[in-house]
């Protein structure tokens, strides 16, 4: 199932994306709360499952104001660095442990919805991610037991304000700029990815692909990920896990690339979606 | 006022701390929704200060379970290596801009629960912070406005899992574990505090002063580092900026002292309250 968050108007909702539209959920399915709780409750996503499969779609996509993936996660963690070749572009070396930074939920965006580029810099970069959207909750996951955790997968924008990203020796603020963490456009279920690593994710400027990498090559896998937050924090579901970006990223180009007013960036991952979202500048 | 958010009988509420007790202004002010609701609106507090001087307590401390000030603030913003001294004992010099980090919201604790020394590291270390807790919300906000969006101020304990936060040159995870980042007892309204400035802070093991400092030494001041984030994010009420710890951490002492069961740890801010925690094994 491809699974989204929405507002209808004015009020929220969440469904299944099928040929023609939408299959709304949230009125199938009172108990449940949200997309967050349906992907924590195996019992409730079976059961989604055989209603969308039996259902005809209530409205088009067209009719509705996609909302980022989970609305308001509890916590968005990113991982740093995770591909080699970006590493490299970036003048680091792959360590022993992962690196972790965070997004407040507040600075995401939809699909659709213009990655907002600041009033107080134009150093604003891409970065094209696989995120992953966890289901069912845990501490101290071992990393065999990591992907029952995961709910599913989206396409996640990284956007980053570089010179601000710089301006001490932790990333803060530049990766935290609101209007600049798009996610979307719907979570696929972890049933329809029989390997991740199988996946490839590119990362499209108006058309022309700037970043491309292979899920298989993440320094740190998705399970390792996983355990390791775990030690620190108990994964919540809907809980989102940014997987780090391929190499190709504008800031280390000569000349740099930096988004501006009018540009489209495009997240694509095969067999997940399309993630894209215009420019803008910030009002 | 000394303003609270607490759990009675399993139910939400906030008041005003009095000699006797708490004026509880939850029931008293139905129309507002919790205490981020309150400090973000100047005439609601107006009104709670008369209520509350005209008020006898309706319950005892003890007989409510006190929240993390804010429970669940939007946002937790930290700065680092924000005194002069305690950057010198970190190896690290004061530069252009400020050091911002993130806590998540479910890494708080409220006075008087444990601090949790996680299972996986013995390096457990106290930071005794002054943290500023946001009233009225914004973007854009020059310093020279700045503290009219300051509702007050309370303590926090930044507690930190050293070997985790230089993992990777991102302190990423060290700053976040479960049960680590204690808040409280209570706000004071900035009315209270005339000068932020003069207030003095220290850091108390079992009883041993290990930090002191006076919050005239920081290297960016409340309203440089409210204007700086709000460049990147909106402020909103409720929202906590901790403004970094002054030396004397147990990282750097030689031998170095760590938090282990038994401990109690304190952030004392006269005029503002202590905030007393012990600590404990994580379960």
């Amino acid at each position: 199932m491809k699974l989204v968050s929405y507002r209808r108007d004015g009020k929220p909702g969440f469904g299944a994306v099928k040929e023609q539209g939408i299959v709304d959920l949230s009125a199938r399915l009172p108990q449940i709360a949200d997309l967050a709780s349906l992907v924590a409750d195996n019992l409730a996503l079976d059961e989604a499952r055989r209603l969308v499969s039996a259902a005809t779609e209530d409205f088009a996509l067209t009719q509705v104001e996609l909302e980022p993936v989970i609305p308001r996660p509890n916590k968005i963690i990113c991982v740093g660095i995770n591909y080699v070749a970006h590493a490299a572009e970036a003048g680091r070396t792959v360590g022993k442990y992962p690196v972790i930074f965070h997004r407040y939920a507040e600075t995401l965006l939809p699909h659709g919805a213009p990655l907002v580029r600041p009033t107080v810099s134009d150093n604003f970069d891409f970065e094209a991610e696989l995120a992953v959207v966890i289901g069912r909750g845990g501490a101290h996951i071992a990393p065999g037991d990591a992907m029952s955790h995961v709910a599913g997968y989206t396409c996640f924008n990284d956007a980053s304000v570089r010179d601000w990203q710089f301006h001490t020796h932790q990333y803060g603020m530049g990766k935290n700029f609101r209007g600049t963490g798009a996610l979307g456009p719907w979570l696929v279920t972890a049933d329809e990815i029989p390997d991740y690593r199988e996946l490839a994710i590119h990362g499209l400027l108006n058309g022309e692909r700037l970043q491309t990498g292979q899920l298989s090559e993440l320094a740190f896998d998705i399970p390792s990920l996983i355990s390791y937050v775990s030690q620190a924090l108990d994964w919540q579901p809907g809980d989102i896990l940014a997987t780090g970006t391929p190499s190709g990223i504008g800031f280390k180009r000569q000349p740099p690339i930096f988004l501006k007013p009018g540009d489209t960036f495009e997240v694509v991952i095969p067999g997940v979606g399309t993630l894209s979202n215009p420019v803008a500048d910030e009002a």
